[in-house]
């Protein structure tokens, strides 16, 4: 008897950085933070759990390769999960004991990992979502969250669609640090995401070491964490509340550059964004000036993770002033998704290597797709 | 009757950098900085001023272009020397009153103005000194970098040679803002820098109005300015002092990062370091890491201004290994002293156009040299 199930979970792209935790273990973070969360037609990572009284080992094949589920970061979601597993099992004899099962989990990507776009958050949503699926378990998307957190920090926030905030909490054990939704996909359906693929030469700096470098060695740290994050989640929060774009956009575009600053103040310095990421910006800047009205309204945002990839928001309604900017000097790349927004292009630049093109989406959805065969081993290894 | 002075003034590099005013006519500073004055053989501004009751008006000849005096920061300069100049003719009444005469100035550097490296420091600094000699003004070299610093603001630590600081001072009116020296040439003579010209395509954000917006807009300065430039200051001093290089190098280093930090976290960002700039410091530090004794003492320190140049200071005992990682990537261009540094290059990278030489050096000289002729006119455009 094999039991499975699977489920898909998205990608989030924050808007209020994390960066920085309290306690590496519990993946505790030193401030709140907020983010989008993307489409899974674009993004998404498709997760098959199943397990059996015949299972010998856990087992987790990752798009098409064998991986260790031997981390201690692993080990502690599965180890959560078992546990509310056999609370109910506890309480209902006739369940099958699927807590002292071992576990078999197939993961794909429908993404290319080529592309440096950070696929733990969703990895981990989808590890932990399609696990308490067969489990079925009652707990909440907020109760699992802090499940994700444990095995990727930002992976809490791929629990929920649309607008998400991380709450840091306070507790040393982790129990108040967790994702919440702000507002639902539907409070603001018309947002967009057009992400630039930014090619690199060099490694960056894992976010793990990144962090805990940025806490011991950034002297402005500290002050962003305590007086400038806490005033700026709560404006970001309204402004998600009121669809105020332009004032989503100034904060979202603030706090990226401001967690790059904190990067750069970490002693030796990190360095994500360069000179292509900074042209991007540029750009982003003079189409702002541009189609600034009498308000001072701006159209676009830009946003840089732990790395030099850029991602655009934008509302729907002035998608073609947006991708027309970026595809007049990236017209040349794979992804758009009409052959051309103006009819002249500009100089063509090097230094993207494609631009995926999304919106705002749902959270993890369950699905009948399987990626386990009747055995209990990944399909596409058949 | 004609009468001149001739005076060279010298470039400064901060280690411990200015960058926010507190009063922009004054050009009073948010925070205590200190800066390394670099040899006048390589670097400086030699200007001549000359008074004559024949002259008609107030005349300024820059590397032989006719420039306006005109701007609110000169006549503020050319006001107060003259206001020094006419209380000393009121006790002395066999003095010629030069302080009702007009000027005639010439001046050229010894640089290429195209090198990119700020020349209004030198220039403001031997302007001053020029007719402060002319003059015959008694005035001490603190007095007089007040009044440099009325043209530019880091003119004023250009008044001494050797390790300077200029204390930012509390008084509105700006009679406590000035630079003194915090150790001359002779206490570490051995200091030396290379200064690698780094070519870049976009024109950078003048360092004035980069300021405004910084303490505007960066929620990070205000930070760097009350908590972390006081300590630094007096760590720096001690530095110096001791001849401390290992510390004197990791202050230099971390302040030149949160200088750029507080840039990047500005709004819109300022970007001053370029890809070629982060390959240079990623290149110092992996030298000073192959480098490092069981004290973890470091042997080179990189800096960068309002621009992406790098000046990389260090001690003459590793001359040769700190030139010879330099000239391991950039050999190719001009400025090298020898021919080789080691037999073999590594790959040659570009972004460098030439490189400069130099060591710590002193403050204003006057000298014999004259930039003007029998009639008060630059011997260059005769």
């Amino acid at each position: 008897m094999i039991y499975q199930a699977s489920v898909t979970a998205p990608v989030n792209i924050a808007t209020l950085k994390y960066w920085g935790k309290r306690d590496k273990h519990l993946n505790l973070p030193t401030n709140s933070s907020i983010s989008v969360t993307l489409s899974q037609n674009d993004l998404r990572t498709l997760t098959t759990a199943s397990t059996s009284p015949d299972f010998t080992s856990d087992k987790l094949w990752l798009n098409g390769k064998l991986e260790s589920l031997d981390t201690p970061r692993t080990q502690a979601c599965l180890a959560d999960l078992r546990q509310l597993r056999a609370e109910l099992e506890a309480k209902d004899d006739t369940l099958p004991p699927m807590s002292t099962y071992k576990l078999h989990i197939v993961s794909e990507n429908n993404f290319p990992t080529a592309a440096g776009l950070a696929s733990s958050a969703a990895g981990f949503a989808a590890l932990i979502s399609a696990i308490a699926k067969l489990y079925q378990l009652p707990t909440s998307p907020s109760e699992l969250s802090k499940i994700a957190r444990k095995g990727s920090g930002s992976a809490c926030r791929s629990l929920f669609g649309g607008f998400v905030a991380w709450e840091m909490g306070q507790h040393p054990n982790g129990c108040d640090s967790q994702a919440v939704e702000i507002a639902p996909l539907q409070h603001w359906p018309s947002l967009k995401a057009a992400i630039l693929v930014v090619s690199d030469d060099k490694k960056d700096t894992p976010s793990t070491s990144g962090m805990q470098l940025t806490v011991a060695t950034s002297e402005l740290f500290q002050w962003r964490v305590d007086h400038v994050v806490p005033a700026r989640f709560e404006a970001m929060k309204q402004a998600i509340l009121n669809k105020d774009f332009t004032k989503f956009a100034h904060l979202t575009m603030q706090d990226s550059n401001q967690f790059h600053a904190v990067c750069l103040d970490s002693y030796p310095p990190i360095f994500y964004l360069n000179d292509t990421s900074k042209r991007i910006i540029k750009l982003i800047e003079k189409l702002n000036a541009d189609e600034a009205n009498n308000d001072g309204d701006v159209i676009a945002a830009y946003t840089f993770d732990a790395g030099p990839n850029a991602v655009v928001y934008y509302d729907e309604a002035n998608e073609e002033k947006v991708l027309s900017a970026l595809y007049r000097h990236f017209g040349h790349v794979d992804g758009w998704n009409k052959k051309s927004y103006q009819q002249e292009k500009d100089q063509q630049w090097v230094g993207v290597s494609r631009v995926i093109l999304t919106s705002i989406g749902e959270g993890p959805q369950v699905t009948s797709e399987s990626l386990i065969n009747e055995k209990g081993l990944p399909k596409s290894t058949e």
